[in-house]
């Protein structure tokens, strides 16, 4: 069945509506990080959960428990779990989103009231949400009301899965999908044909994307340590071994100016890439100059665009992120820190896990640091750790997702995988053992976790037309 | 003359009298370098005057006029000038002390409330400024209080310099050092044939020393920037060249674990120690396990007693301090930060100086940054330094001083180079162009920036005697 003409105008027809609404769910602060704001997730889940009730879907607000923050113990704000649908000769859809948003204040360098949502003279829907992720979630309630309103059967079974604490760590979602996925048929996660995701960006402004890969991560915390207290330079400098030069010299160790990962056995245990992939890496409109435009500054490690690419997508990568424990303030302070801690993560990729690499790196590190002949301490720690994810993207739910992009955009989308991490995506993939892909709505500078959050107008109503049609297409995909 | 007996029993039978004096002085919280207590900074100059006044020194309180302290504008602590005698026929010394102290609170882990002298069971004397630097200060007033109360003539002229502002950079002295000494005969530093600083430490518990050289300092401040805001390790990692790669990277060349210094020709600036010097090192009642029992931990660089004790007098330093702009916090963020700025300094020693030096760090670490091929920027900031100073130890302001301890503590001295920095030794030694001493009051162990700070009762009831004993060693001395 093709995708009714009637849902397209209807979605044109009621855009100002749609944004009407996107305000009113950009106007609920619900930060999930913040404790003061916890409430303000809870009336959002509420919000949420009564607006897909009144569309017909069958909801419930799951209690996911306590959490403790900063100290304080809390309540965890509800999960939405939803059905509609139950008709054996349908594909089911399970769709993810989130209605938590990020912290924003207009101190933070806002034009503009973050939780008032305003449309700037270039058409962009300015709030904190708007992107990130209310846009894509009241992009399905869109479809859900277009069908109702126009009383259109769905093509499609759907199951939702929207959750009010990504932005805070997801706390009780991962338990919470694998009691569902247990349950079988009896679960609200019966029958799922595939999985929808619509948490992430396109590369760039102009051509929309679906995402088959995600990189994982190992962060490690190597501590150096000596003496009791940190002592005074002059007192003791070139009396003993300081930290901090031990601490620097390991860390100039883990990766070279070209990205290289110096740690043996890491980058190693990637393989080249296959014909067809590199076809991919050509075919992406994003270029050097959208990464350098986008970094603010033309340091690109390379000027081989397919390297660059596949340096993000389909291979790991270190970086440094800091210290902790030496001076760090303005001025001059001429201390020797007594324990010092360097902190840097590796990207992972297929078929990285954070286990394998682990004993990699502690063992490189231990030798290294041996090599220094250092009287002072090294200890290394696994902060914490995620599993990379890549899929098939020509399986039928990325074929469907093609055919719905190119039905609305008029384009052929871009193959992607994220250099960073959503880490559900691998929750539903293993428990489920399902397609799942991500779809995104929003634009590459969105600027979904910054100041001035925003999502263009066409964004959202061709956004919401591309959902749609993906339903569509994914009822005629031949699986 | 000798010292007259007389003396050495007044300062016994006085000592709880002296110790009572000190308490007073301990009661007022002078700390220069916070605003709240400049009130108390001026009470502690007024204080000091009217007791010098009292003891028949003709002094002045002198208006060091203004600066700005975190952007807000305050009167600088007046400085205290000070005379007593004329005798053409005797020598005249120029006293330096600072009756500022560091802050102090309680909550920092002191035992006792840092503003109320505490005598401790083993004798120590425990309060904030009491080895730093007001015990030395009451030190010469127990000095001129035994030859008024005895009626006794003092051997020497003296001249004294008292300023309250060192622990805050000794704002406004140097003008007022350079503009005295300018005056000649008019001004209050007129014929001044030596200068004794009581203002550091003794090497350990036990021996008392004897300070001829300090080292010299130039911090730097080496920035690497790229990006224009803070980027995501996962979407840019492996595209972009990292800041913190490259600084990691030029900084780990700065010093090796050995502590020997890697840019060439800083070590090399300095030759081998003479016979002469080699005697001292291997005189002075200090070994490595002094060292590292006052760091707290088994890690000085060698085994080689000498060579460490070198290490600190005789040979520059290179100290890391930290990094400013990188991720510094507890836990793991995945930032790539746009800018870092990275943070050391040399501890120099004749014949290096930071105008020296700066070219030598500027032309090596622009150098190594050109080998990254990095296509982020390199800034280099020299921050501040000062020079290095030796004098000759062997001069009769010395050699009274050691006959002095010598007659006191039935101890030869141990000769010593502070491995850190006294400014105003150098603005005396440079602008009167006579042998400046430091003779210390208290010991290693005293704590002198630190919580439960002491000085021990016998440090200071003894070393008023060793100040005594030391005028009238002077006033012998042949020129």
């Amino acid at each position: 069945m093709a995708t009714p003409a009637s849902l397209i105008q209807y979605i044109d027809d009621n855009a100002d509506a749609f944004i009407q609404r996107l305000s009113h769910a950009v106007s609920i602060p619900s930060i999930s990080c913040e404790a003061a704001h916890r409430p303000d997730v809870v009336k959002m889940a509420v919000w949420l959960s009564n607006q897909l009730k009144h569309l017909g879907v069958e909801t419930s607000l799951v209690d996911l428990g306590k959490h403790t923050s900063d100290g304080e113990e809390l309540h965890l704000p509800p999960a939405i779990l939803g059905r509609m649908g139950c008709d054996p000769l349908k594909k089911t859809v399970l769709i993810y989103g989130h209605f938590d948003v990020q912290p924003a204040s207009i101190s933070d360098g806002w034009h503009t009231d973050p939780f008032t949502l305003t449309v700037s003279p270039k058409d962009e829907l300015v709030g904190r949400g708007s992107t990130d992720d209310k846009g894509p979630i009241l992009g399905w309630l869109n479809v859900l009301e277009a069908h109702q309103s126009l009383q259109l059967p769905l093509p499609v079974n759907l199951r939702f899965c929207f959750e009010g604490m990504e932005e805070c760590g997801s706390e009780g979602l991962d338990d919470l999908i694998h009691s569902e996925v247990k349950k079988g048929k009896d679960g609200w996660f019966d029958n799922v044909d595939c999985v929808c995701i619509s948490d992430n960006y396109w590369l760039n402004t102009r051509t929309p994307c679906l995402t088959y890969g995600l990189r994982g991560l190992s962060y490690f915390k190597l501590t150096v340590s000596g003496p009791a207290r940190d002592l005074h330079s002059g007192v003791f400098g070139r009396m003993v071994h300081e930290p901090m030069t031990d601490l620097i010299a390991l860390m100039s160790k883990l990766v070279d100016t070209s990205g290289d990962i110096l740690i043996p056995g890491i980058d190693e245990m990637v393989g080249g890439p296959t014909v067809d992939e590199i076809a991919l890496y050509k075919a992406l409109d994003y270029s050097i100059a959208d990464v350098e435009d986008s970094a603010g500054a033309p340091i690109a490690l390379s000027s081989d665009n397919t390297k660059v690419m596949m340096g993000r997508m389909r291979m790991p990568s270190l970086s440094i992120h800091g210290i902790e424990g030496a001076f760090s303030g303005v001025g001059a302070k001429t201390v020797i820190p007594a324990k010092v801690s360097g902190k840097f993560s590796i990207r992972l990729v297929p078929p990285q896990t954070p286990e394998l690499v682990e004993p990699l790196v502690r063992s490189y590190l231990l030798s290294e640091f041996a090599k220094l002949k250092s009287k002072n301490t090294l200890t290394i720690e696994d902060l914490h750790g995620g599993k990379p994810w890549v899929t098939d993207h020509k399986h039928w739910n990325f074929e469907a997702a093609k055919r719905a992009t190119e039905a609305v955009y008029h384009k052929t989308p871009d193959y992607t995988r994220e250099g960073g991490s959503i880490p559900v995506t691998l929750t539903f993939a293993d428990s489920l053992g399902v397609s799942v892909m991500l779809l995104p709505m929003g634009r590459g500078d969105d600027g979904a976790h910054s100041t001035n959050e925003k999502l263009d107008r066409s964004n959202f109503i061709q956004g919401t037309k591309l959902l749609g049609t993906y339903l569509y297409e994914v009822a005629k995909a031949a699986t």
